[in-house]
């Protein structure tokens, strides 16, 4: 038992298919947004509130990759355990289908598909997870199936 | 004619099946490594020089998300046009098949790989691409495919 359950832990034979995890909430103003696109994604509706107006989203909207960044951020606080992650191999079917605009709030929670041994390496497995970003409305702004590595707890099992 | 051809408006019509566009060279640092890391993803083998030499990766690594992030920044600087660029629906198959370390040189490639008139809309089409990053020895640190809304030209023809 734990204290912060959500903090425990985590070895390959706690990431069973189904297992859901909450990952907390995080908003995104219009500073952050411009800061971040003028760095990373300097498209005009992505750092021009001006010209973003007249562009095809009617106003600023994020770079999808500022919110996977912060999506990132609450998976490693919530769901990855430094004690057993050996990193992803990669990120299949990132999608985007509703704009993130300042001052939304956004929710993201996580879900195990899939979890096989490696047939390799004996000490570890492979996680595939659903990670999916909400907003306040309850709609979905981005989802995409992360695959990692884990070390399993006990490899002798 | 221009004379700066990677900066000519690009529209659907100039995103031809195979063509590839040298996107420009970029290195990432320890520190820069570390900051991103600590405000996006905060693993011990991305910010913690000394833990991570003892981690899976025998030394510090760049987080994938900072890879693709300044890949980004040199696809919006060559490849996609402000003029026509209305964002991206999704992302297939990031993959980090080797470690980005302290000191990598990177080189960012995007090659159009499929362009569809949108069958909805249009004024617009749909492409796919493949972008690549590679480091000083030749070797793919990431890859995936893009899948972008462009404008048309002229939408009547």
């Amino acid at each position: 038992m734990n204290d912060h359950p959500e903090r425990a832990p985590r070895y390959f034979e706690d990431y069973v298919p189904g297992l859901t995890v909450d990952c907390g909430t995080f908003s995104v103003g219009e500073e952050e947004i411009i800061a971040f696109a003028r760095e990373y994604d300097p498209q005009p509706f992505h750092v021009d509130p001006v010209e973003a107006k007249d562009g095809p989203y009617g106003g600023l909207i994020a770079s999808g990759w500022q919110t996977t960044a912060l999506m990132m951020r609450h998976l490693v606080e919530h769901f990855v355990s430094p004690e057993s992650s050996l990193g992803a191999a990669g990120i299949d079917e990132i999608r985007w289908p509703r704009p993130v605009r300042p001052g939304d709030t956004l929710h993201v929670r996580a879900t195990v598909l899939e979890a096989r041994r490696s047939n390799s390496k004996p000490d570890r497995g492979i996680i595939r997870s659903l990670a999916e970003v909400t907003n306040q409305d309850g709609d979905l702004v981005m989802k995409l199936t992360a695959i990692n590595f884990v070390l399993l707890r006990d490899p002798s099992a």
